[in-house]
C-alpha cells in the first residue's frame, strides 16, 4: 500500500509528539524525535548499510528534514548504545549544529567520541548510568540497564506532563550475562506500576520463537575449539562485541595462547573497552600482531574484523592472501558472529577461500559460536506482562518484525487499537494515555557517497543499476553549427557492453540516415536530434542483441 | 592458491579420462566429460546463475572449449535429472551440433525437450529407466534410481575396460518418498561388490550433519496451514518440485479447495508432469486462474513461481500489486521452498511486501514447509559404506562442500590419497583401479547476456561493477584536425554520478589548461590527449568528492 502523506496539525499544548525518522521497516538508521512544548529530544541517530539495489552508496542516513530548521530546539540526543545503527549518523547531525548535547553511557559516549574525532568534532556530552535521572529541557529522563551484544546499553524512560514513553533501545534478557548486568525488569515493573503510556520496543527477533540462548553458552565451545586447535587460531566477530571478545581472550589464556587484535575498529574499540574496564585482559596475554609471528603457531589467537565478508576487512584479505597473516593447513578460523541477510555470498566466499587454503572453518552453521543480541518472542512476552504499557510502538525492524511484535503485545492482552504499526515519518501524539497517529511525513533516504551527503538521488541509483547491469553506449555526432551538417561521427563507444566497437559499423549508416532525414524535416534542435540518435541505436541494439544498455547520445555543434 | 594450468599427456589406450567442466567449486553448470578410446560421453550440461559480482548476466555456461573441436566424437549426453543446473546448457551445446543424442529418464527428457522447443531444436533422444543398461559407443551404461527433489532422477554407472565410474547426479535417500522410488542402495551394493573405481558424488549437503527429513513430513504442515486459512492461499515453490506440488494439491483437495497454477514454468512443468503420470490431480481440482477469481476466497489455492524473490516472477509481482491477483488481509502465503544463498534480501523484501498487504506469510523460517533435495552427511556415510569405492571425486558443490564430502569418505576408511579434490578442468585418468590427476585445463566462465553467448568478458563485468557503483563522467573535446586547437568543449556529462553537471564548471578550465599545456609540448595524438583529460578530471573528482567514477574522455577531430 502506498503511504498517504499528510502534515500533522500544529502540536497542541500539553501533548507529547513522537516521530520515528528511521529504523521502521528496516534494520538500521534508528532515530526517533520526541517533541514537547516546542522542545525536541532525539533518541539515537544511526546509519543504515546499503543493499544491493543501492550500489556504490557508503551509508544511508535518516532524513533530518523535519528537524533541520529546528536544531536550536533540540535539547539533546540520547544514545542508547554504541552500535553503528544507533550512533553512526551523529557526525552528520553535529555537522549541522555542533553543540547539540549527546547523552549516553560511558562506553557509548567513548565509542561515539572516537568516531567524532575522525570527523574532527568534539561534542558536548553528558555521561549517564542506569538508575540515573536527568531533566533535559521539558523531558524527565530515567535510564535503565538493558542487556545487549555490547556492554553498557540503556533503555530510556521519557516523562512529560503529557505522559511517559519508554524506549528499550536494542536489548535482550540474558539472565546470566558475562558482566552480571541484566535488563532491569525491576525498573520495568516499577515504571509499569506508575504507568507507561507508550512502549517503543525492539522488534528485531519478534518473529523468532522462544528465548535467545545465553551468551556464556558460547564460551565452552570457543574453549573446546581453541583447546583442540593444532596451529594458529583466527577468530572474527563484530568489533564492538566486548563480551564475545572476552570469551575468546579467556579461552586463549586458558590454553596458554597469546592474543593479537587485527583490524582498525577492533583495535580501537577494544583499547577503549579495556581502558574503561569493560574488557578484562589478564597480564601478558595481549601481543602486537607484528610480534605474534615469532610465536609458535599453537601459542597465538588472532581476534579480527571481517565476520560479514566485508571485502576490505582483515578476514577477506586473509582469504585472498592479501594480508601479512596467511592462513594455511592446520589453522582454525572461527566466525563467532551472525550472518546478516545479504552478506551470505560474501561470507561463503571467505569461508571457501579459507577452506581452500587448508584452514578448518568453524561458524554458526556448524557450531554454537554465536547467539543473537536481541530479545526473542518469549522474552518480549515477559516485557509486555511486567510492563503492561497502555500503547505499544514496535520499532527497530522490517515490517514483518513490527507486525510479529504487535501480535505478541496483543497476545498479552493489549488491544489491537493500542498497538501502532508505524513507518518512518509517522507522527504520533500522546495525551492522557491515548496515542493517536496524526500525520505522515514524506521522508527519504539520505545517501552518503564519498564526501557527499544527500547528493545521490534514487534516480542516480536507477542509472547506476542500468549501467551496472547493461553498460552504456555513447554516440557522438559533431554538427556544423551554421548548416546542421554532420562534420564528424557518429562516433560510438561502449563500456560494460561486451561486443567490440566493430559491432556498431552496422548501425552507423542508420544513424546518419536518421539524422539526415530529421534534418530534411527541418529538425535543428540538438536535444531533438539526440533523441533521434537514441531511438535509432536503441531499437537496433534491442532487436539485434536483445539488450538494453544506457544510451548516451551527444550532438555537439562545432 | 592459484591453480597451476598444465596440459595432460595424450590419453593412453585402455585408460578412462574424466574431466569435470563445471559444478566444482560452485553450485551449478554441472557437466563432466568421460573419454575412452577417442570417444566422449558427457554427463549433465547445466547452467549456473550469476552472483551479484556478475551484473547483468543472464546465465553462465560451462566452458565447452575442451570438446568444441571434438563434437563428432561425443557419443551422447546423459542427463541425470531435469533441474536447470543439469540441463540448462543443453540448448547451447546442441546449437553447436544438433544431433548429439540425449539420454535420460522420461520426465527429464520431457523437460529438456520443452526447453529445446523454445530454442526451436528437436533433439535425438534415448529414454532410459532405472535398471536399464545401454551400450553407447565404448561406454557400458547402467542407470540406477535415485531420489531427489524432482521425480525420475537417475545415477549412472559408466563401465569401460579401464574401470567403472558411478555418478550419482543429485540425490538424497528419503526412505519414504511420495512415489515410493527410493535411491537404489541394492544396486549400489551390487556395483560395490563388483567394484566401483571412481565415485562422483553430490556434495551439496556434505557439511550438513545428520539426515535430510522426509518430504512427507511437509504434507501435514501444509494440510494444517491450508485447513486453517480463512481466505485465499498462495503457495510458492520451485516449478519442477512435483512432489511438493502434489502435497499442496492433496491438501487443497482435502479441504475442498480448487487449485490454479500461476507462472509460465509452473504451468508448463506441471502439465508435463500430469500428462506423464508423475503428478496425480484428482478430478475437478484444477481450475484456470482467470476463473478462480469467481470462487469464494476460502475455496482456492494458487500454486505459483517466485519462491526465490525473482523480481519478474508471480510472487514478487503480487507483493508489488503488479499481478491480477492482489493479496490482502486474511490471505495466507506459503513459501514451500529453500532460500538459496544470495537471494535473502529479495525474498525478505517479498515477505515484507506481502505482510504489509496483510497476508500471513508462512516460510521455512517459521514452519516446516521445506526439506532439502540433497543427501546430508549421515546419508553420504551410508553410501560410502555400502559402495566402498576405490576412489572418490566429490562433485556438485562449493569448495567447502567438496572438502566436507572427502572427509566423510575418509571417515569410512577410504584413504586420503584416494579422495580427489578437483576443480573444473582437472583431468583425471583411471586405469587398473588407480585414479591419477594428469592435467589442469584453463577453463573460463561463458556468460549469456541477451542473445549473445560468450561475448561478455570478465573485463566487461569489471567495467559494469565500476559503472554500477560509481557511474561515469564523459568529457568530450572537439579539436581542429589541422591546428589541434579546441573548437568545442570540454563538454562534460555524468550519469549515476549524482551531482548536477554544474559541479564540473570548476574543472573545465583545468582541463582546457592541461590540454593547452600538452599542445604546447607538442602532443597531438588523440589518445595521449585523452589521457591528459582523464588524469586531470580523475584527480579533481577524487580529491574534491572522494569518488572514483569511470572516466570516458573523448578527443574528436573535426
Amino acid at each position: 500500500m502506498p503511504t498517504t502523506v499528510y502534515e500533522p496539525a500544529e502540536l497542541a499544548p500539553g501533548t507529547l509528539r513522537v516521530t520515528p525518522l528511521g529504523g521502521l521497516g528496516e534494520v538500521g538508521r534508528n532515530m526517533t524525535v520526541f517533541e514537547y512544548e516546542g522542545k525536541l529530544l532525539v533518541v539515537d541517530c544511526g546509519v543504515l548499510f546499503p543493499e544491493e539495489h543501492q550500489p556504490g552508496v557508503d551509508l544511508i542516513l535518516p532524513d533530518f528534514e523535519p528537524i533541520k530548521s529546528r536544531l536550536d530546539d533540540v535539547v539533546g540526543v540520547v544514545l542508547t548504545h554504541g552500535h553503528e545503527d544507533h550512533i553512526g549518523a551523529v557526525p552528520y547531525l553535529l555537522k549541522l549544529k555542533g553543540d547539540i548535547p549527546l547523552i549516553g553511557s560511558q562506553l557509548t559516549l567513548a565509542l561515539v567520541e572516537a568516531k567524532l574525532k575522525e570527523h574532527r568534532i568534539r561534542p558536548f556530552s553528558l555521561t549517564v548510568a542506569e538508575g540515573q535521572q536527568e531533566k533535559v529541557g521539558p523531558f524527565d529522563l530515567e535510564f535503565i540497564a538493558v542487556n545487549h551484544s555490547i556492554p553498557d546499553a540503556l533503555a530510556v524512560a521519557i516523562t512529560t506532563p503529557a505522559g511517559r514513553a519508554l524506549a528499550t533501545g536494542d536489548f535482550k534478557m540474558d539472565q546470566l550475562p558475562l558482566d552480571g548486568r541484566i535488563t532491569d525488569l525491576r525498573a520495568f515493573a516499577r515504571l509499569g506500576e506508575e504507568g507507561v503510556d507508550l512502549f517503543l520496543v525492539d522488534s528485531t527477533n519478534a518473529d523468532v520463537p522462544g528465548f535467545t540462548p545465553l551468551e556464556r553458552a558460547i564460551g565452552p565451545v570457543l574453549d573446546q575449539v581453541i583447546g583442540k586447535a593444532p596451529r594458529r587460531v583466527i577468530v572474527a566477530s563484530f568489533s564492538s562485541h566486548v563480551h564475545r571478545v572476552q570469551q575468546v581472550i579467556d579461552a586463549a589464556h586458558a590454553h596458554g595462547r597469546r592474543l593479537a587484535f587485527l583490524g582498525r575498529s577492533m583495535v580501537r574499540n577494544m583499547t577503549i573497552a579495556e581502558q574503561l574496564g569493560y574488557l578484562n585482559v589478564p597480564e601478558g596475554v595481549l601481543i602486537d600482531y607484528k610480534k605474534a609471528k615469532d610465536l609458535p603457531d599453537d601459542k597465538i589467537v588472532y581476534m579480527s574484523t571481517g565476520s560479514q565478508g566485508e571485502p576490505m576487512a582483515v578476514l577477506s584479505r586473509m582469504a585472498n592472501l592479501d594480508h601479512a597473516i596467511e592462513p594455511g593447513p592446520g589453522d582454525t578460523v572461527i566466525l563467532a558472529s551472525s550472518l546478516i541477510p545479504g552478506n551470505e555470498n560474501a561470507v561463503y566466499r571467505v569461508i571457501d577461500g579459507l577452506t581452500k587454503l587448508g584452514a578448518n572453518v568453524v561458524h554458526k552453521g556448524n557450531a554454537k559460536v554465536h547467539v543473537s543480541g536481541h530479545a526473542a518472542a518469549g522474552e518480549l512476552l515477559y516485557c509486555y506482562n511486567i510492563l503492561k504499557p497502555r500503547n505499544v510502538l514496535p520499532v527497530h525492524g522490517e515490517y514483518r518484525h513490527l507486525i510479529a511484535n504487535a501480535k505478541l503485545a496483543q497476545d498479552t492482552g493489549i488491544l489491537e487499537e493500542n498497538t501502532i504499526i508505524a513507518e518512518n515519518g509517522t507522527v504520533i501524539d500522546l495525551k492522557d494515555g491515548t496515542a493517536t497517529v496524526v500525520g505522515q511525513l514524506d521522508l527519504g533516504f539520505v545517501y552518503v557517497d564519498g564526501s557527499t551527503v544527500g547528493e545521490i538521488t534514487d534516480a542516480d541509483l536507477k542509472d547506476r543499476r542500468i549501467l551496472g547491469e547493461e553498460g552504456f553506449i555513447s554516440v557522438i555526432v559533431v554538427v556544423d553549427s551554421s548548416t546542421g551538417r554532420i562534420i564528424t561521427g557518429p562516433e560510438i563507444h561502449a563500456r560494460g557492453f561486451a561486443e567490440s566497437d566493430d559491432v556498431f559499423d552496422a548501425v552507423k549508416p542508420k544513424i546518419a540516415a536518421a539524422l539526415a532525414e530529421a534534418a530534411g524535416n527541418g529538425v535543428r534542435d540538438n536535444h531533438a536530434l539526440s533523441q533521434v540518435v537514441r531511438r535509432t541505436i536503441g531499437r537496433w541494439v534491442n532487436q539485434s542483441l536483445r539488450r538494453r544498455p544506457m544510451i548516451v547520445p551527444l550532438v555537439i555543434e562545432a
